[in-house]
């Protein structure tokens, strides 16, 4: 929790005047808008964000953050959290279930900024299952599919709803553990490739930097 | 568990052979599934379920039930559970987040027995909030809306996903708690007459049985 703030408020002091930022989802990213939203009214700031959930859109709401779309605006600056990052600045991403907007306004950003504590770092991805998104109608073909790659799928369960978790975009998640991702790259694209997949969690080569919350304070990494 | 195990097996000896049969949602419903799909093994029947929920298609598949739609059958008999149970055979439905489809195939059904265990009958509804499926946009305005009827919105949030839970129909749901609920067949037409509210977890006159399960057997209640 201290490390997750920590990190979150780190991030929303690179924010600059003018800017439209892209605002992540998940539990460390909450303490990015309160800093954020404490800095517009503190700073007089003029930022636009672009939630990437309806969790952050409501977040901002509660925070004093003006939202606006893609539609409208490029993004200047993306912050956001991940379940995994390796050395490579590489990512899972989706224990959310928001890896699809994430990815579209992560990868829209000029400057994909990551926020995550200790814990999150890797040497290798694959110890989180990848969140992989799909359309109802295709669950049982696409859990066939990803064991071609060694994939073991098992469809994400809902808890304050019956049955699966219903994405923001009304579609299931298939979490899919992997044994180990030696090419990152390569299964990011096999599984998008995947007819009835929208989007799956591995982020390549988006990330420009990582803060990384530890007991030691703040480290970053970069490319 | 117990008890919920015996009035889903009652309910499964009530199907016979032929019938469309409409099939709930939920943890009791999921009992009733298990026999049905069992007495069509065992007996041959000949039998179509229609789902009220992608838990409810995924259970019957699992169990060997085949499945049709609305579309192309008529329901004999539909079986499901709900939250609470009055003593004129009303109830709050929704606790699943399903009670959109529910009430399509419930109220579609020649005929429509509810199963619970003995903790969900009461004198008068209104203990159980009352899940409202609402389009995203308009959940700020519903909110303000419930208020003038004397409801406490709270938006229903996920655990297995970041933010709102969100429904089969991609919708959100709030839960509206009401000091008490003097006359539901009224309650529930004006929850509806909002605009952005989907559906509402209120089914008045729509019972025709209900299966009650307590450590005294099995108590059928009809109008």
């Amino acid at each position: 929790m201290e490390l997750k703030r920590n990190v979150g408020y780190a991030a929303a002091k690179l924010v600059e005047d003018g800017n439209i930022v892209g605002l992540g989802t998940g539990s460390t990213t909450l303490y990015f808008l309160e800093k954020l939203g404490k800095r517009i009214i503190d700073e007089e700031l003029e930022i636009l964000g672009i939630p990437t959930s309806y969790q952050s859109f409501l977040l901002a709401k509660e925070n004093g953050i003006p939202v606006t779309t893609l539609e409208e605006h490029s993004i200047d600056i993306a912050v956001d959290g991940a379940d995994e990052v390796d050395s490579r600045l590489n990512l899972i991403k989706g224990g959310g279930a928001a890896h699809t907007m994430e990815k579209i306004v992560d990868s829209a950003a000029d400057k994909f900024i990551v926020i995550v504590d200790d814990s999150k770092v890797v040497d290798k991805l694959g110890a989180f299952p990848v969140p992989v998104e799909v359309i109802p109608q295709a669950c049982r073909t696409v859990s066939d599919h990803v064991k071609q790659f060694g994939g073991v799928p098992a469809l994400r369960m809902g808890q304050r709803k019956g049955g699966p978790v219903i994405t923001d975009n009304g579609n299931f998640v298939i979490d899919v553990k992997f044994e180990s991702i030696e090419d990152p790259a390569y299964l990011e694209k096999e599984l998008n490739y995947i007819p009835g997949v929208v989007e799956n969690g591995i982020f390549f080569g988006v990330t420009d930097e990582v803060l990384v919350g530890s007991s030691e304070g703040i480290k970053s990494l970069k490319k």
